[in-house]
C-alpha cells in the first residue's frame, strides 16, 4: 500500500485509519472530518498526477486551487479504528473549474459522498486556466 | 457578547474570532472549519432553545442529531483574526428532518453559505420524531 | 463578556465553550485539543497586549512567536458543552524566550495545566530580540 | 508500507503525510498536531500488539489508556507536503503507568519529541492494572 493511494481506471483510491481525532463523543466520526479525509485524498491525487501544489503556492506565480462548492451526503457513520477508502474521480475541466466526485467507503458500504467543485485562483484570488502541464494531467483522469 | 450568541426574530447569530488552529498555509482558514463554524452555532442555538444535546445522547432514551446533507458555498475566504460571525435560519421540521440555512459573514461579506439537513435518530440510527418539547422549542424559531 | 477575555493583575482569562469537535468518542475533549485552548488564550492575551501577530507575521520584518516546550499535566478531562476557562500568567522574557503558565480550569477544578517556553524569531527561524513596543508590552504583564 | 506502521527492535515506526489540515497560516505544522501524529503511532503500535482499544472501551469492564503528562519540545517544523516518521520506544510499565519516549524526524532530522506518561483506567477514571494479555503485550515492546 502507498501512502498516496492508487490511480486506476481514472479512479483514485487513498485507503485511511480513523484515529482518535477523528471522531466525536457521539462515538463516529466527527462530520467535518470527512471533508478532511476527501481532501487528502484529493492533494494525493495531483501529487500522482505530478502536480506540486507546494510549488504552485511558493512560485512566482503564485497559483492555488481552492474549494468553491462541496455537497455533501452523511450516508453512514464511520467508526474508530475503521480503515476506509476515500474514492475519487475527476470530470473533464473548463476552464479555472475543476469537478470532482468523490465517496467514502467502508468495504462495500457508502459512508459518504460528494459532488466537489474546486477554482484554480491566483494570488489574488481571480480564476485562471490551468497551465499547460496541469492540463494534460487533469485531461489524464477526466472521465 | 454572551457566548453563545443571541437569538433574535428567528435568526441565531454567533460571533468567533479565526485562531492560528483554523486556518492553513494558504493564509486562511482551511475549508472543512467553516463546517465546525456552523456546527457550534447549531450547538449554540439548540442550548439556548433549552435543547440539551448531551443529556439527550446519556438518556436512557438515546437521541443524537446527526447532519445527512449539507451543500456548502466558499465564497470568500476569511483570515487570522478575524472575527466573524454566523447566522442560522431553521426551516419548519417534518417531523424526524430538521432543515436550517447557515451564513458566515465578515460584516457585510458573505463568506460562506450552506443548506443543512439534519435528522434526529436513536442509539440505532432510526429516525424518530422530536418529543414534544423539542418540537415546541423547534417550532419557535422555524421561519 | 468579551471574545478575547480579560487581564486583570497579571492574569489574563479566557472563558470558552467545548463543542462537539474538540471532543473524542471517549465522551472527553480529546488531549491535543487542550494545547489549542491555550493558543487561543495567548493569541488573545498578544491582542490585549497590542501585539497584532497577522502585522508582524506580514510585515517587511517578519517575526513570529513559536513554542519552543510545553509541558502538559492532563489531570481531568472536560466534557462536551462545559464552559471552561484558560488562565494565562506570563514570566519575564529575557532577550528572545518567553515564558508562560496556564491552567484549564472548570469552577474550582483543575483540569489541564502546561508551562510554555515560546521564542521569538525571524523569517528564517533565528531567534531575535522583541522590539521596543512588544518588549514594553510584556513587560507590563511579567509578574 | 503498511498503514500501521511497523515495529522492530522495540521501536515502532509510522509514517504519515503532513496535508493541508495539519498546517497553520504560518506555513507549517500547527504546533497541537504534532500531538495528534504521536496518538496515531501510540494506537498504531497498541493494534500491532494485539491491544485493541474499541473492545476495550466497549468492553463491560470498561477500560481506556489516557495521557497523563507530555512533555513536547518542538524542535524542526514540518511543512507542508513533508513525509514524516513518527518513532516510538516504550519503557517498562509499573501497573497502571505506561511510559513512552516518541520522536518525529524527517530523513535525519529531529523535528520533535516527547516523554508520555499514560494510565490505565476504569469507566471511573480509577487507574488500575493492565490484565495479563495487555501486560504481556507491553513487556514484549519495553527497552
Amino acid at each position: 500500500m502507498s501512502l498516496e493511494g492508487s490511480l486506476a481506471n481514472g479512479v483514485h483510491r487513498l485507503s485511511l485509519r480513523v484515529y482518535y481525532e477523528d471522531t466525536d463523543f457521539s462515538g463516529y466520526v466527527y462530520h467535518a472530518n470527512y471533508l478532511k479525509f476527501c481532501e487528502r485524498a484529493r492533494s494525493d491525487l495531483m501529487r500522482l498526477l505530478g502536480i506540486d501544489q507546494a510549488v504552485l503556492f511558493d512560485g512566482q506565480d503564485r497559483t492555488f486551487i481552492v474549494i468553491r462548492k462541496m455537497s455533501c451526503e452523511f450516508v453512514r457513520p464511520a467508526r474508530f479504528d475503521s480503515v476506509i477508502t476515500v474514492e475519487s474521480v475527476a470530470k473533464p475541466s473548463r476552464g479555472p473549474r475543476l469537478e470532482m466526485q468523490q465517496k467514502i467507503v467502508l468495504g462495500a458500504d457508502l459512508l459518504f459522498s460528494a459532488e466537489v467543485t474546486a477554482v484554480i485562483v491566483d494570488g489574488k484570488g481571480r480564476p485562471r486556466r490551468p497551465d499547460s502541464v496541469m492540463e494534460a494531467a487533469l485531461a489524464k483522469i477526466a472521465s
